[in-house]
Parts: structure tokens; C-alpha cells; sequence
């Protein structure tokens, strides 16, 4: 008696013995080999595509012979002559086992497809989306057996997708479209279903007709204080088809996250006028995106919210008001799932489902838990110090034995707002930033031109609306540079023309500034470095920095392995710059790095794969808060971080990249005060 | 060494040792004993209460000493202080074990309590709310070990309750609710809380701070075609607050059921018009009721729906169009768990849930899962047949080894409808009727009065309004009687006056009526029996006749052992004018009996008890439904039917009730046409 054929599944090794007949697809779904289908083996939906290996594959101990598989059949040739199949591609619900194979299973026909992520890190992200497409085919109803639509179609969907369906949800707007979709279909219909990560049940969102063409797609949103970034991601794959932002229109009712608290305090209602805010915009945002991507608003189907605790609560249509003081209380701290409708997402799918990432205490939000769940510092083999800078600086320090977080009150000077010539960062705004240390004349680029201010062709590059201000990598640099070429020491004082030997320092009042560019003659703007500019980034940076000091402290260790640069502005830091003006802890630079928006990178990687939405549920639960508002030992930080640069570092690596000379224009009269009242509570 | 003291509980019979100084309430939890606490034992909610005996128990082989309880604590006196505390009765989380002991848990001590139901036949209901209330202490929240308000609230429902929250949900609005009242109730709570039959998890319904004293309601609704009718129930003990109805607006859209589904297919919009309008009518009823019930709308965290298969889809938004052509299907035969607000139920409590019963079949609906709940068919040990009497007719036939359902469709002539003097039961409707067979002279009662017409004092008692038509019951009974007393024939004609004897037979064109009451002097009705009356009941009853033939021809059976008359109208139907009318197949008349609105009570028995939900789903699943439809036999039994008494039932048991007059007018002319026009599809 000769044995059934062997049948050997790529890349993942899977093989069993199998029946003279038996399609590829039921072979691979005996052996749980990840194979997709929609359409449950009917020939239609094409996701089943497999590459039979004919030859000596002595690795796999057999030998395939031609014939291996059925003939090529009338399904495949039709599907072949009208939509066209790769050479050597077979349909896996259509080719059958007639002898020993080896089948690969290419990337794009698995479910779990694993797909580089198109950014700075390239990085595999596996697909393993919470919502999916199932095609089915429908008993007609029978009077003599009265069960209802919905019944048979879950039996279809039990007996040809082998879903759960028990307890299967179907809401009612859906529901009331199941009668017209089965005839209209001649009783088949695609269905969209939905198992969240936490769900003990499946749930059907969506429903067409026959079979549908379309795919399913999702938002993944970093809703800041400032602004709403949105990726628009397909369901399949996680190829990213549109990208959008736009401002957060509650920045009318406060520029910072505090003030929005206290506007809620302040204003019965005003929690709710916030929130309805926010989702309107959202909204918009939604159907700017699905046109950008070419998409029907309702064809997305998820979404994801990353967010600060505060922007979290208002999102959720909860007073923040406990979060403006202390103990800092979260109404929830773990994630959320919601249906769209609870949020009032009317623009997408209204059977849409909404995962918000967890937060990790009432100062380290969801964006922060993002953040985490993209760069994985709980898999780190080096010390890991991530920081997110923004209007509030989450701060993620450890490795795979400990995480530590916290956040610092870090203001927007870094984003270019409380500075004297600051704006957002936009065509026109200076980005870069060198100063000569001999000439102190500077040089720089504007965003949107290449060229620096120097070269020729600048003046045209930059156009008829000019040089128009300077943005938060642009002031980070201008400061870091200033202190390099000695026009600032190291306790952040502008020195005089007298002292500094260039008649770019202007007296104002008392103190003095640095004019890097003037375009007043042709009425432009006269943009200077101030010494309140230099103030407010010296708060900034050393709430930055004494954050980061602080989980130091808690971990005992004065030194860091590792530096990422994390959030939209993060990216365009530059590191020698911010290790000059002492925001990060020293670390040699080559092991600084950028994360680009992680915190974006982490909801896109929640939106697409639901096993990362329980990773960092759980991952956050072990993740240790500290929180700086009650913590002594940031004031000191905070204070000891105040020099340019800080004193309690040791400054080796710097050192290698640029001498600092060594000034003071300090006498005595002037200096920073006001540091204490950033503190919250 | 000495044995701990041995508790035993009763009227469970449970036992176990337990250590001295255990409280009575962890006894009775350790053993599964069913003792209710809100509290968790905190000696505030007061529903741990029991009974402890003292003295001889010989059956249970203990002698309890006093002292076998610790004394009454200060806790305990503060309660009968203030609240008061039967004699005997102690609270069970204060008093400890202190030797052995019999303790008896009342009634209204047990979470799954046993009530008599208040009406016609007294029955036992057992409790088992979905809804129930925890009260609970909450940590304070900590910074140095940052959750949220609600993990802690979870941790404390865990800990203090021994509530599965891994999963718990909690919507949006309740959420947003949570910070306020924890900081109102000083870290004390208490939660509704939700578990339905088919739930995996618990969710939160409704919060209040500190220990909140209200108690929880449920709407039983019977949402017929004609009638919308709720029950108020505590959800506590079953009690019904109380009850009322309003008449269901969809009526302008139609009287009937398919002429509702005729006017869905013939405008557009028009069913989620009939939707909008019947949701309001609820509400409406909703707010009426809870005024009458003295409770807030928003205490009726439960509804239970039960109707019929087009009524169940429009209040679910789902267009009727399907049940109105064969094969009649149902988008869902599954029973429904919703959010009252996916019903758009505003007035009730935003988060109540809804539970819709199942549906037998396309035209054997909610309502007759109703019937069935309530008498249970599939428990009986004798073959019973439950007509429910309305618009259309459910009827069930079976015992404990099979059960079969169809429904009739009866027309409305039953509740008074197409009559010429027909009414609706209301205050002036004749209800009741006699004729003496000898003198043909009528006498009746009318609603609201308790006099015969001939009696003294007749006119006063029904006041100036006077006799205004004739109710459902009551032309059931002028039929039946004019058939006794020789003035109708056996195939439903009314004799000349000549042929009758009596002048109140009236010459009506080529037909005759029998005057039952003329106030025409008095500028009042006349109100008359026409032929065309004799025809519509005619219709009706051989309607209902062959629906319950049909199922007895599908059992295999001439006779039935039992008959139950259910339905609003049902319980005021004579079961021997109903048997002479030909409506119910014979049986012994004692054997017939009334259930009242059994589908209000299979309502009553879903919202009280949720394993009954759980029951009612798997029977239904049981029960063959018979479609009379596509049943060429219905139509032959229909016809048979036809007179009165019809011809095809032996007729034994009915001659010992009254002696059916042998006359016959039928000059061959006259006779009932259209009877195939009543069909469907």
C-alpha cells in the first residue's frame, strides 16, 4: 500500500500527509499553515495564491515531480486571463495534492504577512488586523425550517470560515441591512468581522453583496495637544495610503494641556464644548484623509488613538479636571474599546471600531505607552533612554529587565511658542543653524529650501514671503551654537558686543540679544535670539533633562547606553546640538538616534496587528511611574540642569565634538527666576 | 480536641464547620448558601438578614444553646434603631458563629428568591435579575502607583464581591460619572451592575455615590399590533409597581400587520417611520408608567420586549418587507441582548439593556415565545393546546415530548374590529350576553357595571355615556347564543323574524340582523348582530379552528387533553360561547381555562429571571413550527369550519353544556364568499 503524498508548506516548514485530491488550501488549514482566503475556497478572491516547487528539494528529503499538483483548472485559467496570475502561481482552493510537493506560501497570500514599515528604522511589522473579510454563501431560507437571515448566515459563516459564532454580534444598523444584501446578492455576501484583542466573540461591522472588491482600512491618530496627525493604513497589508494632520482646535480654549484643564474648571461645560471640539475635528480629518487616499470614509473600519492623559479624557468625554491636580487620577487607565459611535466618529464606518492604547499614569498617557509599544525598550539589551518631546516630555528609561517612565513639564519653547521670534514649524522657519566661532556671524537654512542663508540663490529659494521666524529644532540649534562660539555662557547669558566681539549682540534693557537675521530694511522681520528665548530653553531643557535624570536616579546609573529622539520634533532634532545645550544626558553620539514619530509609529502598529494591542497592555502594567511633581529630587535636577552646559554631567563625549569655551558674562544681576512656577498642582 | 461549631442553613439543608467568630454571611458564602448582600458585609444594606433557631433540631441531629450566635453588635442595634428589625432577625455579616447552629435565610433574604405572581393563577417565579446593585469601598488613588478610578473600582468589586472584571465593561457616560461620585461618596460607590444570560462579562449600568438606597426596575412589554401594554417590575422581588398601556400609533399606518408591511413596501422611509413612531409611543408609555410606579425613569435599567415577528422589526428598524411574502423570513430568529439606546429609549435609563425574546417563526413571533415561557407546553404532561387569541392567532400544541406552533391569521373581527357595532373593551362595550332561547329576548352586561340590562338600576350604573357597541367578547358571545337560542342557523345564517319568532329579527336587504339593543330615542345606538358580523366571526373562528386542527393533524391526534386561553382578549372569553362558536376544538369544559395576557407574563418571567432567557431560547429551538400558509390543509380545515357548530369535531362534551336548536334557513342564496381572500402571500 503506497503512503498519501507528502505535503511540505514553506517558509514555514509545515507538512503532513494528504489524501490524492485534497486542494492546497484545506492541506494548509489541516497543518495550520497561514494561508489567507476570503472567499473560503470558492475561487474568487484570489488570496489564496501559492508557488509550487517542482525539482530536488534534498533540504525537505523529497523530490517533486511535474504533476505534483492537479492542472492548471478552468478557475484559474479564468482568473489568470482576467486579472492575471504570477508565473508559477496556483490557486491554493483550486490545485490539488497528486503527489509529493514543496508549496510556498509567498508573503502576500499569508495573514500574518510581516511587512517592512516605510520610515527612517525599516523595521518588520506583522499584519495581524483585528477586522477581516469573509465571503459567504447563504441557504435560502426555508418555510418548512423557519430560522432567521441572521442565523444562516452565521451557519455559513461557522461552516465555511470556521468562526465562532455563538455569541457573533451583529448591531442593528447592520443587521437591518442583511435582507436586501443576501438577495441582492443572490445569497452570498462579504462580511466584514471584527474580534478585538480582548474579545471572547466576534462581531460583523459591515455587509455587500456578493463579492466585494473593496478592502478595509484604518486610521491610526496621534492626537496631540497641538496637532492631529492622522496615517490612513490598509487593513492588509499596513501599506500606509494617505497621511494628514491638522491643528487641534482646542487650542482655542488653551495653548497647553493645563490651561485646557483649567478651561474645564473654569467653565461648567466647557469639558464637553472640548470634546465635541476635538471630534469634529477628527471628523474632518477623516474625510480629508479618505479623499486623499482615494478610499469611502466608510471603508475604514478601526481606529487608534494614541494620547497624553489629557487629550485622552477629553477625547473620552470625561472631565479632566482630577488630572490637573494631585493625585493626578485617571478615570481609566487601561485601553479602551469602542465602537465609533461612542465617540461620535460619524465621518467613518458607523459600525467602526476604536482602540485607545493604554495610559501609564495621569502624567504618561497613551502617547507615551505608543511609544514603548514602537520602540520596545522592554526588549532592549542596553540601557534605553527614550525621550518624546513636546509641550510635555515623556521620558522612558530601561531595558528588558526594568522600564521606568515619567513625564516633564517641558513647555513649548521647544515647539517654538514663548519665543520672542518663534513659530511652527513651516515654510520660512529657520531649522539650522551654525555660527562661525571666530566671525560669531551665523549662518542658516529655512524650512522648504536646501540652500543655507550664505549661498547664493537663498533669497530666491526662500521666495517673496521670506524668512519668517524660527521653529523649535531652529532655536535649539541657534542657543547651542550661540553658547559654542562663546555669545552665550554657561549660565545662558548673552554677553555684549564689548564682550562678545560682534555687534550681533544688541542691548535690550538690562540684557542683550543676538540678531540672526534682519530683513527689516525690505520690511521683513528683524529675528533675534533674546535672552528670554535663551530662559525659556534653558526651563525647557532642564525639565527635559532633570526627567531623565531622575529615572537615572531610580535606576542607579549615571550613564545611559542608548538615546532615542522620539515625537515629530524629536526627529528633527539634531543630537550634537541638544547634547551641547545639556537636554539629554551624555551618551556617545553615535548611539543617539532618531525615532521619527514613534509614538505614530506605535498606533499604526496597534492598528494593524491586535496581539500588539494585549503586548502592550500588558507590557504597560509592568512599566514603573515616577511621578516628578512630587518628587524632591526633580527640583534639584531641575536647578543643577540650568547651565549651558549642565554641571553634574561628565562631558567626555561632547568634548570630542566641539571645545566650549570657557566664559562667563554673569554680574550678578541677572538671572533666570520664575523656575518654580512651571511646577503643576 | 473540640470540633468547630457546625451551621446549617435551611431551607437549603446546606452544612459546615466553621471557625468560632465567623460571620454568618461567609458561612452562608462558603456553602453557596443564596443570601443576598449589596454591601459585601458591611453592615449598610441590611439584605444579609436571617433567622437563627434555638433549641431542639432533631431532624437536623443539633441542639443550638443560646449564645450560639454572638449578641446583637452595636451595628445590628443602630439598624433596628433606625430601620427597625423583625424580632428573631439578625444580620448576617455582623452575627458570628459562636456554636452550633440552624439558621434559616427568608424569603426576601435570597438573591434568587421564589414570589407568587399576582394573578389569576397564582404561580412561583424565581428570581434572577440581570441587574444588580454592589456596594463598594474604593482605594484612594495613589501617585506612587498610578490606575485609574475605574481598575480601582474593578479591583474592588473583585475583592469585595467576588465579581469576574477582567472584562467588565463600562461605557462612555457612566464613566464619565465615575470620577464625581467616588470623590462625592468619599471612595464608597454603588454600581448597578449587568450580567445577561448570554454575557460573558459583567458591565456597569449606572453609579451612585456612597450607599444609594433606590432600587432597580424592569419594563415588561407586550408590544402588540393594536396595544402597547408594560409592566413595572422591582427587580428585587418581581413585584409589579404598575402597569399600563397606550394604543399602538402605528395604527395610522395601517390596522393590520400586512397592511403595516404594504405600507413599508409602498413608501419609502415608511418603515422607519413606523419605527420612529412606535419607539416614541414606548417612551411615552415609559415615562407614564414610572410616574404611576412614583419611581425616576432612569431607575428601569431592564426591558423585556415580546411581539410578533413584524413588531419585532419595527422596533428593531428592520424593514417588515420579508414577513409579508412567502418565505416569510425573518432577518433574526435569535433572541436580541441591546442597549436601550440602540432603540433610541431616551427616557428609560441611557445605559438599560433590552432583551427581546425569540421568534418561533415568520409569523409565529416574540409573543408566542412569550406564551410559551409563561405556560410552559413543553413541561406538560397532558397534550395542551394555548390559543392566543388577537389579530393573528399563536397557536401551541403539545406536551413535555413535542411541541408544534403555527398562527392563524383571525383578523381583527375578535377584538370588535369589522363589526358593525363593534368597539373595543372600554367602559360601555356590551361584554357579556344572554338570549333566552324561548322568548329570544336578549340581556347583557356592558364594561364597567356589574348589572344584566334587565336588571334594576341598569341604566344609572352605565350613566349618561350609556351601552355605546360591542366588544370582542361580547359579539363572541351574541354569535354563540344567537346559535343556541335558534336565531342563527348552522351555517351562519340569521333567520326572518318569521323563521325566528322574534321581531328583533330585521329585515336588512336580502339579509336579516337581530337588534340586541336600540337607543335610538334616546338619540343613542342601535346595535345590531348583522350577517355581515355572523360572516366576519365565521371567518375568524374557522381561522383559529384551523390552525389548531392543522397542528393536531401534524400530532396525529382528534382531541386534546387540555385548552388554555391566553391573551388580553383570551382571559375574557366564555370557553363555552367559544366552544359553541366552533372557535376551539372540544374538549371537557372544565379542562379549559384561562391564562390572562400570558405573553405580559412570559415577559414579566425574561426580565426577572435571566436563566428563563436562557430556557426560552433553547426551547424555541425545539419547537416545530408549521407554516399554515403553504399547508393545502388549512385551507380544507378552514372551510370545514365553517359553521356553527362546525361539522368535522364530535361534539359530545358541548351537548351537555346546551341543546343546540337543529335549524337551518339556508335558502341557498346567502353565503359567506371571500373566505379565500383572508390568505397570505
Amino acid at each position: 500500500m503506497t503512503q498519501d503524498p507528502l505535503v511540505i508548506f514553506t517558509p514555514s516548514g509545515k507538512r503532513g500527509r494528504f489524501a490524492v485530491g485534497t486542494p492546497v488550501l484545506t492541506a494548509a488549514r489541516q497543518l495550520g499553515v497561514d494561508l489567507d482566503s476570503v472567499c473560503g475556497g470558492r475561487g474568487i478572491c484570489s488570496k489564496c495564491q501559492v508557488s509550487p516547487g517542482y525539482g530536488d528539494f534534498s533540504k525537505h528529503g523529497v523530490t517533486v515531480q511535474p504533476g505534483a499538483l492537479s492542472d492548471v483548472n478552468a478557475v484559474e485559467e479564468r482568473y489568470d486571463r482576467v486579472r492575471g496570475l504570477k508565473p508559477g502561481r496556483r490557486l491554493g482552493c483550486q490545485a490539488t495534492v497528486q503527489g509529493d510537493v514543496v508549496i510556498d506560501v509567498p508573503p502576500e497570500s499569508q495573514v500574518h504577512k510581516q511587512v517592512v514599515r516605510k520610515a527612517a528604522s525599516a523595521r518588520v511589522m506583522t499584519m495581524d488586523p483585528a477586522t477581516r473579510l469573509y465571503y459567504v454563501e447563504v441557504d435560502e431560507p426555508d418555510m418548512h425550517s423557519p430560522t432567521g437571515d441572521l442565523e444562516r448566515l452565521k451557519r455559513a459563516l461557522a461552516d465555511q470560515h470556521g468562526i465562532e459564532v455563538d455569541r457573533l454580534r451583529c448591531d442593528l444598523p447592520v443587521l437591518s441591512k442583511l435582507q436586501p444584501a443576501l438577495r441582492k446578492g443572490k445569497w452570498t455576501v462579504t462580511a466584514a468581522l471584527h474580534k478585538g484583542h480582548a474579545d471572547a466573540h466576534e462581531r460583523i461591522l459591515d455587509l455587500w453583496p456578493g463579492y466585494w472588491e473593496g478592502r478595509l482600512y484604518g486610521l491610526a491618530i496621534d492626537l496631540g495637544s497641538t496637532t492631529i496627525a492622522a496615517h490612513l493604513c490598509d487593513l492588509r497589508n499596513g501599506e500606509v495610503k494617505a497621511s494628514a494632520g491638522v491643528m487641534n482646535p482646542q487650542i482655542r480654549f488653551g495653548e497647553d494641556l493645563m490651561s485646557r484643564v483649567s478651561y474645564a474648571m473654569m467653565n461648567p461645560g466647557g469639558d464637553a464644548e472640548m470634546t465635541r471640539t476635538v471630534r469634529e475635528a477628527i471628523n474632518t480629518l477623516a474625510v480629508e484623509i479618505a479623499a486623499e487616499g482615494e478610499i469611502e470614509p466608510s471603508q475604514i473600519m478601526e481606529t487608534v488613538f494614541v494620547c497624553n492623559p489629557v487629550m485622552h479624557h477629553l477625547l473620552l468625554g470625561i472631565d479632566p479636571v482630577e488630572l490637573g491636580q494631585a493625585p493626578f487620577a485617571l478615570a481609566t487607565s487601561d485601553s479602551m474599546s469602542l465602537d465609533a459611535r461612542e465617540l461620535d466618529l460619524s465621518a467613518i464606518n458607523p459600525a467602526a471600531r476604536v482602540f485607545v492604547l493604554p495610559c501609564i499614569a495621569g502624567h504618561v498617557g497613551a502617547d507615551a505607552a505608543a511609544v514603548a509599544l514602537s520602540e520596545e525598550p522592554y526588549k532592549a539589551e542596553v540601557l534605553t533612554l527614550i525621550v518624546d518631546v513636546g509641550t510635555n516630555a515623556e521620558i522612558l528609561l530601561g531595558d528588558k529587565r526594568r522600564v521606568l517612565a515619567c513625564s516633564s513639564p517641558t513647555g513649548p519653547a521647544f515647539e517654538g511658542a514663548q519665543i520672542s521670534s518663534g513659530q511652527r514649524a513651516a515654510p520660512g522657519a529657520i531649522e539650522r543653524v551654525e555660527i562661525d566661532p571666530v566671525t560669531k556671524e551665523p549662518r542658516f537654512k529655512v524650512i522648504g529650501s536646501d540652500l543655507w542663508s550664505t549661498e547664493a540663490g537663498f533669497a530666491e529659494a526662500v521666495g517673496a514671503s521670506g524668512v519668517t521666524g524660527i521653529c523649535g529644532s531652529g532655536i535649539i540649534e541657534a542657543v547651542a551654537e550661540m553658547r559654542a562660539a562663546g555669545i552665550v555662557d554657561t549660565s545662558g547669558l548673552i554677553g555684549s558686543a564689548d564682550q562678545t566681539g560682534t555687534p550681533r549682540s544688541v542691548a535690550e534693557g538690562r540684557t542683550h540679544s543676538y540678531l540672526l537675521h534682519d530683513a527689516s530694511e525690505d520690511g521683513g522681520p528683524r529675528i533675534s535670539v533674546t535672552q528670554g528665548d535663551i530662559r525659556a530653553i534653558q526651563l525647557a531643557k532642564s525639565a527635559l533633562y532633570a526627567g531623565a535624570r531622575l529615572l537615572m536616579d531610580e535606576m542607579g546609573v549615571d550613564e545611559v547606553d542608548k538615546v532615542i529622539l522620539a515625537g515629530a520634533f524629536g526627529a528633527h532634532i539634531s543630537p550634537k546640538h541638544a547634547m551641547i545645550l545639556g537636554m539629554i544626558p551624555d551618551c556617545p553620539l553615535e548611539r543617539v538616534s532618531s525615532a521619527g514619530n514613534a509614538a505614530g509609529t506605535g498606533a499604526r502598529i496597534a492598528l494593524c496587528n491586535r496581539s500588539a494591542r494585549a503586548d502592550i497592555e500588558a507590557r504597560v502594567r509592568d512599566i514603573h511611574k515616577v511621578e516628578t511633581a512630587i518628587e524632591p529630587r526633580f527640583q534639584e535636577h531641575f536647578i543643577a540642569a540650568n547651565a549651558l552646559p549642565h554641571a553634574t554631567a561628565p562631558f567626555v563625549e561632547l568634548r570630542k565634538i566641539v571645545t566650549l569655551p570657557e566664559v562667563s558674562f554673569n554680574s550678578g544681576g541677572e538671572d533666570g527666576g520664575g523656575r518654580r512656577r512651571r511646577r503643576r498642582g
